[in-house]
């Protein structure tokens, strides 16, 4: 199993309560970026009768979490800024592709895009990470 | 009951399943603003035995619904900006704190500030609403 | 003269006083996204002796402004976000680089990079734009 | 002279190009926050014939810059959100007031509203700095 598989899909998702809830599922995991999916269930919705505003960024910010933690050193979220573009609904299957922009030292960002079933642009997230410099995996 | 309780508590609340998971009370609703809590539950939880960044996320969010549908006209969200602060923990009671920092016709701003149990701001949320022209309540 | 090219040079730039004071010029412009550069100059530094904030956002605003004028539809800038990652010094040239991530009847999405001198990305930019309806050229 | 106002006077404004080329004057400066005025000269406006949209960006980043190193650490712009609400003419005067909402060891976080010469609010500047950990006066 290659690092980044086994820090996200070991050390990471199967400790992440919140996003088995969600039903995340990896289409693929690669250094510095993953590629996500869930569907929409009825709990998820607001009184809109559409996906609360929560779930579309939610999945953003697994997919910001994993692809950023791929490198081996533990990343905390500190900065994110979302577009809610097309509402989604209840039955729906939602993707989200990371794709990693900056890369330093102290910080990463990150631009997440959730399209919808139907290939549709929704939602557009861009998220801050600070990499605290303590490794996943002690040598 | 005050046509901001109305809308906001049997229009919005009572039909959006995903506040009502998340366990959303109402502390207070006046026009253009909300306060709301919640507690922290495990499966609410990530890889870092935290709340994950979408749990406050989502209590933010429904504040942002809450406070700018509570004008009569139905607001949705295009726009936000998260900062985190503080790790959330399970059991932990939060609060949401919404102000409205600007209205007009097709626009409305909202700072809402998360706080713990201790009082301390954990995020900070910074939304912005589009105005559909579409009331609650058919005159 | 193309349509986007007359919207942006004739219509737009040659009325944009503070552009021109930047000293911006067109690397290309086409429907939806321009690139454009500039050089960084003594005037246009803070007290840490590098370009101050200010100045890479302008850049990023104009093509913001450009690029999702290129349409024909009046657009204005409604929300912004900036991530600064590199400082930008006196003498060097600096471009940015626009995509159009999201267009719809109402709004547009688009993320700016802006790259220095040796092609390192030191800030990036995404903005939200207004679409007013009201067409640039009367037909 | 205040140790904040020695920083922001002396070792900040008087070497920073940009703010003085703005026209940047003080109304306070206080440990966490000041209040900065300017006016909008022909110059600054763009094809629109309003304020280009990064002018009020600059006047907010100073603001930003200013405050944050009130406390003796530099600290330097990571990340800023900036909401345009309405335009700005030539000729209007122009004031920013910094809050400062969150400070910790690592990050400081900021609002900054523009406000017109009529006291409305014209723009909302939310930003982030990250504390070098260096001094600006040698003990």
């Amino acid at each position: 199993m290659a690092t980044e598989e086994l820090i996200v899909r070991k050390m990471m998702y199967e400790n992440d309560a919140f996003s088995q809830w969600l039903g995340i599922e990896f289409i693929s995991i690669e250094p510095g970026k993953v590629e996500l999916k869930m569907q929409i269930r009825e709990e998820m919705t607001n009184g809109f009768k559409i996906a609360h505003g929560g779930i579309a960024f939610s999945l953003a910010d697994s997919a910001l979490a994993f692809s950023s933690n791929t490198h081996g050193i533990q990343s905390v979220t500190i900065e994110t800024t979302t577009s809610f573009i097309k509402p989604l609904k209840e039955g729906e299957w939602v993707t989200a592709k990371a794709t990693e922009i900056q890369l330093s030292g102290k910080f990463g960002r990150y631009l997440i895009e959730i399209f919808n079933d139907s290939g549709n642009l929704t939602a557009v997230f861009y998220g801050t990470v600070f990499r605290t410099g303590k490794p996943w995996i002690k040598s």
